[in-house]
């Protein structure tokens, strides 16, 4: 008997919404906890998986767990603890040359992947590049940008769905952070970040009521 | 016996990784496919649980299902025929007046969802104010755009977590948009579109290989 409870149970699974409901912006962790290599791997594949514009993926993302460097940039932003107690810090950095030579290396890439040839591309690639070249420099990395917060938001949903707490955050100093990380050189600019890990058991913030706007103000059917 | 194997078969549950694999830029959808109303309200919520800026949601979502309406929009959407024929046409739409008052009115619904008093989010409430001041009304509209996308990312999982197919889609005009749906007057901007539905069985699209960057290239580990 006690063994169909325990199945019974297994079959109890939390939806994506539940488990959406449990996160937090966690403001405290527990830095004696690590994700799992297993569970950090599927994560970042998930991350991997975000959509972006033509496909593009106009950004890289960095997975930070050396403790000198987080130490560094902890001070780069606000000296909020997170940087430096969660399991990992996940930096989104934009692509700052998105050009018809990025365009070109992708367009490669596509052809590879899909065994097709470069000139049944063409179109497309013409597409994608009259799309780029319309955009100004900085346009272009906004553009990107808003990609990057397309995979945050799946990085939410993948953490969380492994019941792993994280916290977006915009409170720090890109410049900086292009600095300690050496981004510039990379053609990258800091956008957004993220810390994963497993929140504080003390952390007063889990206990806090969840905010969000009225269904009936913020949807609206049609 | 057969019925352990089958018990054991339920247990075999795909992960959201699985499921974005699965899911891919649908261009035809099956019109006659209708999201269940059940699964549409799980999804909404969970766009709804979307973290933010400081919790201030920078846009409302509005779920179009109206068919005149939604040819409008195709015609500002370069024809396109996931407007039409998806389930539903999701447009996040970002708040052009993101101000002081917009914070004050914020901070009064944190401190009636927290039963807390006003005065003790006061600090709170100047720091917001703080980083929204601080941003000239153009920044003010692009941070509020990049909020939109983090929803965005949340809706892509929480559509392929139900199995149900998805097309996030920038190629539409805007200020179109905003006049078919009469968006100015409510203080929004159409930012991003996605459509919602069933994929056609004979959409080429689904047969492709996913294209991502590779994973050394993607990741940078630190």
């Amino acid at each position: 008997m006690f063994k169909h409870i325990l199945l019974f149970k297994q079959l109890e699974i939390m939806s994506l919404t539940d488990k959406l409901k449990w996160r937090y912006a966690t403001k405290k962790f527990d830095n004696s906890k690590k994700i799992s290599a297993d569970k950090l791997d599927a994560v970042l594949e998930a991350v991997q998986l975000a959509p972006s514009s033509y496909g593009l993926q106009h950004y890289r993302i960095l997975v930070i767990e050396d403790a000198a460097i987080r130490e560094k940039l902890r001070g780069a932003a606000y000296g909020q603890s997170q940087i430096t107690d969660a399991s990992q810090l996940i930096v989104f950095a934009a692509e700052t040359s998105i050009d018809e030579n990025f365009v070109k290396n992708y367009i490669d890439h596509v052809a590879d992947v899909r065994k097709t040839t470069r000139e049944s591309l063409a179109t497309f690639e013409s597409v994608v590049s009259g799309s780029v070249i319309a955009r100004t420099p900085e346009n272009r990395l906004i553009w990107a940008q808003k990609q990057a917060y397309i995979a945050l938001g799946i990085l939410i949903s993948a953490t969380a769905e492994l019941e792993i707490d994280s916290c977006p955050m915009e409170g720090f100093d890109p410049a900086q952070f292009d600095e300690i990380l050496g981004l510039k050189e990379k053609g990258l600019t800091a956008t957004v970040i993220a810390t994963i890990g497993y929140r504080a058991e003390d952390d007063p913030y889990s206990q806090l009521a969840k905010v969000r706007r009225p269904k009936d103000e913020f949807f609206i059917h049609i």
